[in-house]
């Protein structure tokens, strides 16, 4: 049988010189090694989401005119490329979700995606037409189902759609499925997607090359662990997560050993989503031309946390500590910040806001006369310091690292346009539970983040003697209750059933509801998770639901 | 021929209990004024749009139950409803988006939506499933066709979909069309609807009933609008804009006169702008319970005419301005503010922000000397006042207008956290040009808003004598390109074809993609045009297009 090379590259949405001259780049590769065909993974002409850049003509002539090029370069060997192309019908959505055949210089057949995830990140049918027929590729006399992500996974006991591609390529009798997709990161989706994968070949009993994207789309972190399972249903070659790779493979090889698992599973949650985040920031900074980061460090677990995945992603070099102490910051808050700096080797700066909250204290001083201290003044303070950030940031181009948790961000606990500040969220689709869990994984070989920082009650330091619990229950019960309204659509009643509380219960959906508005206005979030907040879940911010 | 009300009523999202009882209310008003059928629009028993609460069970659940309640209350009088319902087939999405039909405490036939927008700011098929058989109601011997929205909107030359319900409808030879609808407003939308409907009227030649939502649901304003349309293709009947109506009509009916424009097009461009805004305005702070908005007036003509339109959403009394002039601020700034703040009768204050400042300067002094005067010191000014108005509308619970306009929101030309802050964008719809007709349209009974406010060249206020001139092209042209661009998706050589200088065209295509990140954490906005900013418009942050 034929020889695959797969392609998991890195893209740049938009930069279609870049993208072509890298394709091209693997494309001369893959001849070198041999290959007969090479497989790049969905859209990967104009990289992965290029969201409503689609409507725009100019960008989809762009698109075009790219795989023209590639098309030409394809010439002692086939090549296998996702892109964006026009439905020539008059009726219907403008663009299809296309696989194209390339081989001899030419585009020799174009293969349309019939199922366009619309759910959770996914707006496919908001650009494209579905497509409606079905036909394999023939190549060195190997008959080919050539399918785009999503047409694989119509598999289960509740589809979703009500077509399902493989079974109507099926009646071509294809020998190979070849699947280009763009499936992002979740800490549970290695696993989902092997399944799936699996599933199919089972069902059809023939090999399986499937080749992902890799590298991070703001929120969107693209893993890679492209694979290739052979008609047997083993796992026969899975390539790197969360790095670029290539690798040409016969997909009829038989596995080494019998472990049909694949590779995916050898990794631990924490590790996982260490390893998604540190690509996330990284790739964040280096698609935007950044190379420092700016953030501050209370002493608290969020920031202790960010700052080590910061500094693992960018170098420590690269990264500034701020501490901002005020009149409520504890000594410890202080001392251990001090600790995790000079642990990591990153710069510090210690700027206590105490005058500029006096100054400005002082000016609001007629309007406020008579009021009780209240959150305008723990708000105040969480302002104070992201003035100070965003100024450093505007002043010497960092760009200012979010470090709230997803607990927080759920319930709105934080100060907008003060923590809530940043380009991009690193622990925003984290609870505060998952933070300590990430933080004992950093530890697991020496000590970076100090014990205290792990140890000690978390508290916001707004005012004396705060405690998160005053405001909040406890993270571990909190995050329960949170991990069932929001990444498993639990309702009341059913929260109650599962053993909850009926207060908390209604205390938590209408804190989570109501602080929708804060949430609107907040960084772009890393998803690590299956729901994330951000383009994933979508609610409105007027409403009256458990609110 | 039968008796159709019409109750063209404005919901809240989610609120079950008193979106039943005045859908109940209504239907005994119906009742009581001989109506044979009551018309509710499109999703009216939870609010449109109810986004991902679609997707909580418990969400659905309520939906049925309401509309159990509904049916009950129809009797001696039918009703048709829009309501989420289950699907009950294996395959596909979970719901459909459904006109139900009520009679003698029954619901006795469901019907589905069958062309689901998704694009711009609908989402429809992330939740639905497509309807795909059609069948007529037949209710006191009239045989009607239940369309939702959309539905109808399938008949121009360039189909977005491949199925056209209303063909499938008339095979049973239907005597009238009802559409029920969630359509919103843009400036021009009020003619593109009444010719959509006036086309299925040609086609079809039975008269048709339309009913709409009207009130502000955060971001999308719905205007209302509702029509009766005979036969012959008459308005016979058009519900008022932007205010809740009821109307009891016979389709039969001629037209009084020979005009069949119907009433939509007797309002200028600039009225219905300033109509909407005060609607979005009134409804986000009615919706979530507030009552008071506080501003930054600057002198300025975007914060002049935000307050305008505040104080008549909201009343004079319950608005507040700030003025917070720094060391750049004008004379003229301040004398133009308190002229405008004393001819609405606004409570104002002024709150200079000299000292704050000074205090963070030298606050950051060690870190900043050597360094030039730059962006960070301007936006420090910007975010100073921010600060300020937060901690006011913290302490006292007023809502903080954002005032920024579209032009400025495209080019990114504002500082986050700083004047891009806000619970609602006023103008984030409105270009600069539009920003001067709507105020002139403001006065043009008598002079509210100072002359000189609208007279002067437009300045930032950041630096010493800075104009916004100076760093953008002026905004008769920026606009003219930002609407080809963002409005009609042109690319440079479009552009270029329009007259458009190259350069330019470039630099401005480059500020709107690289401003995608500060937009990203903006305010919604009130959407008045075909394109706006916020859930109409997704872009990556991170890519390289034109940028």
């Amino acid at each position: 049988m034929m020889k695959i090379a797969l392609a998991q590259l890195n893209f740049y949405i938009g930069d279609f010189e870049q993208n072509t001259s890298r394709i091209c780049e693997y494309i001369e590769r893959a001849k070198s090694e041999n290959a007969d065909i090479v497989v790049f993974p969905e859209l990967a002409v104009c990289g992965y989401p290029p969201r409503d850049f689609l409507e725009f003509n100019d960008f989809i002539a762009r698109c075009q005119y790219a795989l023209d090029t590639i098309a030409k370069n394809c010439v002692g060997i086939a090549a296998i490329i996702g892109c964006p192309t026009i439905n020539p019908n008059i009726q219907g959505k403008p663009l299809y979700n296309s696989a194209v055949f390339l081989s001899e210089g030419n585009i020799v057949s174009t293969h349309h995606k019939a199922l366009l995830p619309t759910y959770d990140v996914f707006d496919e049918y908001r650009y494209f037409e579905p497509g409606r027929t079905f036909h394999c590729i023939t190549y060195k006399e190997t008959k080919i189902a050539l399918t785009i992500c999503e047409d694989l996974w119509n598999i289960g006991n509740d589809p979703l759609y009500v077509v399902n591609p493989m079974d109507e390529l099926l009646k071509e009798q294809p020998e190979l499925i070849i699947n280009i997709a763009a499936s992002p990161f979740h800490y549970k989706q290695a696993e989902v997607r092997q399944s799936i994968l699996q599933a199919n070949v089972a069902k059809y009993k023939i090999p399986l090359i499937y080749v992902n994207h890799v590298g991070a789309q703001t929120e969107l972190l693209f893993d890679g662990g492209s694979m290739v399972i052979n008609a047997k249903g083993q796992c026969i070659k899975q390539l790197n997560f969360f790095t670029e790779d290539f690798s040409v493979v016969e997909p009829s090889l038989q596995a080494i050993s019998n472990d049909a698992s694949g590779l995916s599973s050898a990794s631990s949650e924490a590790q996982r989503i260490h390893d998604a985040l540190i690509m996330g920031i990284h790739d964040y900074f280096a698609k935007l031309g950044f190379q420092k980061a700016i953030l501050g460090l209370s002493g608290g677990i969020d920031s202790a946390l960010t700052l080590v995945l910061a500094a693992k992603a960018l170098g420590a070099d690269n990264v500034r500590a701020v501490l901002l102490p005020s009149q409520f910051s504890s000594q410890h808050s202080v001392d251990d910040a001090v600790e995790l700096a000079t642990n990591l080797g990153c710069q510090y700066d210690i700027i206590p806001i105490e005058s500029a909250y006096q100054s400005l204290e002082s000016t609001l001083q007629p309007y406020f006369k008579g009021t009780a201290f209240s959150i305008a003044e723990e708000n105040l303070q969480a302002r104070l310091r992201a003035v100070i950030l965003m100024a450093l940031s505007n002043k010497f181009g960092y760009i200012l690292l979010n470090t709230s948790n997803k607990s927080e961000a759920a319930v709105g606990y934080g100060t907008l346009y003060g923590d809530m500040c940043g380009g991009i969220s690193v622990l925003g689709d984290v609870y505060k539970t998952q933070v300590y869990e990430l933080s004992r994984y950093i530890n697991k070989d020496k000590i970076i983040i100090p014990e205290n920082t792990i140890n000690k009650p978390p508290s916001a330091e707004l005012r004396p003697n705060q405690k998160d619990s005053d405001s909040l229950p406890d993270y571990d019960l909190l995050d329960k209750i949170l991990f069932e309204y929001i990444e498993n659509r639990m309702g009341p009643a059913e929260l109650v059933q599962l053993g909850f509380d009926e207060k908390i219960v209604a205390r938590v959906c209408r804190l989570v509801n109501t602080s929708e508005y804060k949430r609107y206005q907040t960084p772009p979030i890393l998803r690590v998770s299956p729901k994330a907040f951000g383009m994933g879940r979508r609610l409105p911010i007027v409403a009256r639901y458990l609110s």
